[in-house]
């Protein structure tokens, strides 16, 4: 059988991870994946055959994901956080479009704004948007406009990517174009390394937000107008309490 | 230690769990939860005290998980996706509002907008948002409001709660909505029964989902105007081909 697993190894800790994720790495002969996340795996990893590269080579990724598929070998490619969500499993099939023959499976793990939203309380109990900021791929003006309906839409909002080394000004730009519809007042936070060392979170609102000096390892998340904070979570009502 | 777990178990299947939500049901005393929520997790609960309450009783539910962490007892509440998405985790966190010696404690799990994209493909590559259609919490013209700034944005949009007995029109009503900004033939997607018996899935356009008779055990997925269909999958292209 031709397979590809794009497994979702969720933040980073190997209890994170679901059963079906490591079955799926166990009974695979090939790990394909960035090297940061194919070293997550450490020991699910040994006696497989091992293809990584750094990042920005994902179509050199998953054209090597698909060769060894074609050779019929089981392929795990894997992926931080869900494989689904701004992950590998949209271009994998893309690339592997034209062989309809190998079987690609998704092996869901917990993204990083389910994660992020866990370790600053419960604000994702309500409608919410996820935004990346990253324009490599997406044009800004797009992204803007995205953070602009969310924002009328008094959405809960999750920024992936608020910050990478070009692009310095990007999170202040957002939080700008967020306060022309959400009050300054609103209650923010942000994770760094979730379920990994160094894991950190910081709350603060939308205004303090707009002056954070970010990194790449970092999900935010901005609450709706009902956002509360409470014993120092970050909570969303969903209105229970009004019944 | 006074500590209740808010515990994700997933679409359903054991698989599906991660390792820390099965441990901190192991760990527990007590595990509280909706009765179909603490049937899924079987063997699990065998030999602990359970307290489970049909639909519609989530006040009390979060009031006796505290009473029993209040008696120095471990509580694992059991919710089905992620406790953090229009789970049990944010009026858990306000019931508990006055107690802050008690921990609360959110264990992640896989929710249904991750786990019905990797059924159907990949289609939540790119910005997306989540709307519930259930009115029983949150005022119809709000929920209206947010389809119209996500259809507006091109998000790409998932859909909890498509139906319910008292509300039969929803579905076609957003779907309604969505059409003034989204084109009739965006596509889209919805699964029944995810990781459980009975799981299926369909693919169709926005002008069919229209028509669709859904059940509350769906979940559905509208594309951005970029989403395609390829080999039967429902993916959203993110750009790494135009590179």
């Amino acid at each position: 059988m031709k397979k590809i697993y794009m497994v979702g190894l969720g933040p980073g800790k190997r209890e994170a991870m679901t059963y079906e994720a490591v079955n799926a790495i166990r009974e695979s002969d090939v790990i394909v994946g960035y090297d940061f996340y194919v070293k997550l795996i450490g020991d699910l990893a040994a006696g497989k055959e091992v293809f990584s590269t750094p990042m920005k080579r994902e179509l050199e990724r998953c054209r090597e994901a698909l060769e060894f598929a074609l050779q019929g070998k089981t392929v795990a490619f894997v992926c931080s956080g869900d494989a689904g969500v701004y992950g590998m499993a949209g271009i994998m099939m893309e690339v592997a479009a034209g062989h309809p023959e190998v079987e690609i499976e998704v092996v869901c793990g917990v993204t990083a704004a389910c994660s992020a939203a866990g370790v600053m309380g419960a604000p994702l109990i309500h409608d919410f948007a996820v935004i990346s900021l990253s324009d490599l791929l997406t044009p800004w003006e797009k992204i803007e406009k995205r953070l602009d309906f969310a924002a009328k839409a008094d959405f809960v909002i999750c920024l992936y990517n608020p910050y990478s080394k070009k692009r310095t000004g990007h999170l202040a730009r957002a939080c700008q174009i967020m306060l022309k519809s959400k009050s300054a007042d609103t209650k923010c936070g942000y994770v760094k390394n979730i379920g990994r060392e160094g894991e950190c979170h910081v709350l603060c609102t939308l205004e303090e937000l707009r002056d954070q000096k970010l990194d790449m390892f970092t999900t935010v998340i901005v609450g709706n107008s009902e956002t509360v904070v409470l014993n120092g979570r970050l909570v969303t009502p969903r209105g229970y309490q009004n019944k």
